[in-house]
């Protein structure tokens, strides 16, 4: 996953690849998220660097490098690093505004050009 | 990817994971495959292990450990691998028996009962 050479800036994912209507994102989290959902989609995470916490309402799963996990849709969840992870997302296109991103009270709503976005890249 | 330690068998996808409609699905490969595409979805190859050589009429492309390529629809590829890799494919369900594995010559069809499925499984 070079594709992380090219950026340092945390929370802000970067569309690397699509399929069909899904895009693949790389992001660099570190510390804690907000409480949120998806209504209407499961959410990917796949971890390339680090340990990723995900906390549910009634417990949390650890996910490492090399391995995955999907939320399903409509389970509430919030993601934490304590040290930064480097994740790949995967997500229905448009996903963006509604869901993760654009929820963070600290973190700016990225605007579509502020998007890496390549179709059919290899990372 | 922990799974991959849970079988050897070559070319018999396992669905590892689901997200919406989509599955992931480990696998080793050895060898040559045949040519093929999928008039409907675009596939997506993650390399865990080895390098895979992904072949097209007009030429290839080699995706490493660590890489991902997503073939788009309808266009016409044959993967390679020299020696043993392990993937994460991605496709939608269903595209099992009328695509890739369906279509292998020297490997027999598979049948619903050989997958190991499991809806949201950490890998």
């Amino acid at each position: 996953m070079q594709k992380f050479g090219l950026f340092h800036e945390q929370w802000q994912p970067k569309v690397i690849a699509e399929m069909n209507d899904y895009q693949f994102k790389v992001v660099n989290l570190q510390g804690d998220f907000i409480w949120h959902d998806h209504k209407d989609t499961d959410e990917t995470f796949i971890v390339i660097e680090g340990d990723l916490r995900i906390d549910f309402r009634n417990g949390a799963v650890h996910v490492r490098a090399g391995e995955m996990f999907v939320v399903p849709k409509g389970v509430e969840h919030k993601p934490y690093a304590q040290n930064e992870v480097k994740l790949l997302l995967i997500e229905p296109r448009g996903v963006l505004n509604t869901g993760m991103w654009a929820a963070s009270g600290q973190r700016s709503r990225m605007s579509g050009s502020e998007r890496l976005s390549s179709s059919n890249d290899v990372v």
